[in-house]
């Protein structure tokens, strides 16, 4: 890094290496370290060393966990399972406080351009999770851009066999919004899904 | 932090004592840890103890340094002093390569409504180097607001009894910009500061 103090300029390059952050932010973030009082700034750094060594992934489900097996795998019935891309998307849902079931994650979608099929995500974990019987219902979260559709329709397709209810979540006019912004796709499946009073 | 695992929420918390970082970005960060593998993780926190223990301010002039006094007091010549509010400025200079004088930092501006006043800062500091004979010409280059004007004022009548050249970095327009687009007081201060071709 042209100019800057060695262990300045390391820094910058490791906070470059955080979501959206280029090299104008990482310097900001740089210099407030060094304005940090000692306790400060390891406490930062004991943080992010806690969190990768205490945080991994939930042996079943997939989510993020501080134990082998989560804490809502370990809880909660398995007769409704809400499958998701990422660990991201159950803490979403868990925000609400409102689905009562268990989770699935997936791991991705699948993205041929990317080559990522069908066997690079948690799949065969879930039909041996609905194998156990026990399972009623699968509810498919995946985004609703072409990708995450592509892989519900994948994954309905192959528990349609099985006697179990396949759902997704609504499509439709997000609360609050203007109908006039809405656009094309996403007012046209508004009107397809339109339910009764 | 509601929802989120033990040590996950702390590392959120402490991302958010970065500037201008939210609780959005912080979680987006934290994830992003969370996916790093265990060395590269070890060397974000690393480097930020590293700058925090290595990078002090130099005794003189103030600027951020590794070394009791840094390199460019220690190799430039103090016959010209250019005068800055904060040791990121003194980066800013040092990237275009062409002043060859020394710093001095003033570690913030006067201003009365945060209670900062003259003896705040380190403007005796700068007397005691101009005290030395050495030093023929200061240059202001504190910011162009309110309390950078004023400062930079206040420390030019200080220094006026003195035998000294006092200058301050030209106001303007900004080459590549539009004239219409210029603020009032920018264009009169450049109409004010014409020079001959």
């Amino acid at each position: 890094m042209k100019g800057l103090l060695a262990p300045i300029g390391k820094l910058v390059n490791e906070f470059t290496k955080l979501p959206g952050v280029g090299y104008k932010t990482a310097l900001r973030y740089a210099y407030e370290v060094i304005n940090m009082t000692e306790e400060e700034a390891a406490s930062l750094a004991e943080a992010i060393l806690q969190a990768k060594k205490e945080i991994k992934y939930c042996n079943k489900c997939g989510a993020l966990s501080e134990t082998d097996i989560c804490e809502i795998c370990e809880k909660r019935s398995d007769s409704i399972i809400c499958v998701v891309e990422n660990p991201k998307d159950v803490l979403a849902i868990e925000r609400l406080g409102e689905f009562k079931g268990q989770y699935h994650v997936l791991g991705g979608t699948i993205s041929p351009m990317d080559g990522i099929g069908p066997d690079d995500l948690r799949i065969k974990e879930l039909l041996q999770r609905i194998g156990t019987g026990t399972v009623k219902e699968v509810i498919m979260a995946t985004n609703t851009d072409v990708e995450g559709e592509t892989t519900a329709m994948y994954i309905s397709k192959l528990l349609k066999p099985l006697d179990i209810v396949v759902t997704k979540i609504a499509r439709g006019i997000p609360i609050g919004s203007d109908l006039e912004y809405a656009d094309d796709v996403t007012l046209s499946k508004a009107f397809l899904g339109r339910t009764e009073f």
